[in-house]
């Protein structure tokens, strides 16, 4: 069996784009024949609002699962719609799997270590009944945040290695308020080279045929000389990098995050593609008519920025 | 209205019980006869292991609702089962309402600005659909990770305060590799320090009639001198105190979570209560026959216990 991150690994070589493209939808901007339709199926219920996201999702999925090696779903957008909200969230994990693509579980869960394994267990593991287990259709990454402790993360890695899943780390977040409490000090090395030395440590254990590792680390692409040295701490991590396209950081930023060769990141971008209908100038575009079209052609050209700073940074990969 | 916290107090004072209930139920530690009876009645799928769970919730709340002021529902315990256990969850809370306790989501979530937001309307706010909001019957409280920035904080707070529901945040966990990050210096002064000034800083913005706030603060007990210097750092803030029974805290390490007063603490208990029949004497017993009686033991012994610890701390309630 391949590894999940050698498939990840392949599947943005195969398709020469680096990009995860962020399934977050938010119900008040959902194109509103959407939701017209959800409503005379459902009514005006959680059933309804649910089945809106799962719509939209299908459309640009169906719409761009030629141009990407991996979809992200941010928890916090189907958990709003509580039981239905999940049920569109496997929905979309479903899909994105018929169609090839990884798929990464944004949960960013956390707890101290026999809490810990149930999350990974929830979400990366088979499903525990009565009588045995069973498998799940699960996430191949989930995203965590390690800073309660390294004895808090490791049953996460146990779980994803277990289950040959994979994990992102929450190293350094692209958020304004990120330098607050993460650039704290720990004999003099601030935390978040402290965090990319345990998870360094814990990815180095698990390596690929490509040399990256199933544990990776999300990285904030918003300030370069940081991207650049958690590149030299973490040769075997996979970076997951936020903050391109709404959050404020270039696709120049982002060149920072791969190693030499142009390998070993996958930089994400949510609103700026699947509501790239928004800034659309004709107003029946502007009406969402198109949404998914808008969204395939916001695909191409976040993917092509990409690239383009990728060659500028002379990482353009060999055989690409 | 009264606010959460005010509620909190009052109930803690009326049952003289600094305790909280953790209904966290483990599948593999259930008695068999109740995990018989959702077999019998769904099947070995999701939906008998949801049944099992919250049949024993419902057997654990009717024994030991007179007893105590509020409950804690580790989140990740019903996360395992999906749509199913959510629903377990659900259905909880709604009890333990019924029965005028004050519900506590341990979530730990955390993400950064406009996902949070959304997190904190998923288990604290109105529940949005595609035409207008619905009430939800949410918890009272909801525990966050802070470690992200003030800036991710921000977000839970509002939509707490706006709701008149509570948050925790997390300051110092009660795990053994707590140290290891939550001890990086900023300005010399530990990070957790500097995450209870902050919390403390939102905190004193909203204040109940006695004094303390709906924002307050999640505090291992297993460092007897951290807590007391959190104690005086967060004068305003509540604190949610794990680590008691099966963590390795005794009773007195719990007393210095109090003020001068004897208020201002919640000491979690949850497996050393819920699972207690597992340490019966009898066969009978042991087998689960009476696991809620065991239970209500259980926790009269804890209650009594943080009670004797609160006495030689010269800090028993004067109207107690």
């Amino acid at each position: 069996m391949m590894l999940v991150i050698d498939q990840l690994f392949r599947r943005i070589d195969e398709k020469q784009a680096p990009l995860v493209v962020g399934l977050d939808p938010r119900l008040e901007l959902i194109p509103s024949f959407i939701k017209k339709q959800s409503l005379q199926q459902y009514g005006n219920t959680k059933a309804a609002a649910a089945d809106a996201l799962f719509q939209f999702n299908r459309e640009i999925l169906a719409e761009i699962k030629d141009l990407i090696p991996a979809v992200k779903l941010q928890m916090a957008c189907y958990e709003m719609f509580g039981v239905e909200g999940i049920q569109a969230f496997e929905q979309t994990v479903h899909l994105a799997h018929e169609y090839d693509l990884t798929v990464i579980d944004d949960s960013k869960r956390n707890d101290i270590g026999a809490t810990a394994a149930l999350y990974a267990e929830a979400h990366l593991g088979d499903q525990l009944l009565i009588e045995g287990t069973i498998p799940q259709d699960n996430s191949d990454f989930l995203t965590i945040n390690p800073m309660l402790g390294s004895d808090t993360v490791q049953p996460f890695i146990e779980v994803a290695n277990k289950n040959n899943k994979g994990i992102f780390a929450l190293v350094r977040t692209s958020n304004p308020g990120a330098a607050e409490l993460q650039e704290a000090l720990i004999g003099g090395i601030p935390l978040y080279e402290k965090v990319a030395e345990m998870v360094q440590q814990f990815s180095s254990k698990f390596l690929g045929v490509n040399g990256f590792s199933g544990i990776g680390a999300v990285v904030g692409a918003t300030w370069p000389e940081i991207t650049q040295r958690l590149r030299q701490i973490m040769p075997n991590c996979f970076f997951l990098v936020p903050g391109f396209g709404q959050q404020g950081a270039t696709a120049d930023d982002t060149s920072y995050a791969f190693n030499e060769k142009g390998y070993g990141a996958i930089i994400n971008s949510s609103r700026a593609i699947i509501f790239s209908y928004l800034n659309e100038e004709s107003q029946s575009s502007k009406m969402g008519d198109n949404f998914a079209a808008s969204a395939r052609k916001a695909t191409i050209i976040a993917r092509d920025e990409i690239l383009r700073s990728l060659k500028n940074a002379n990482k353009t990969p060999s055989n690409w």
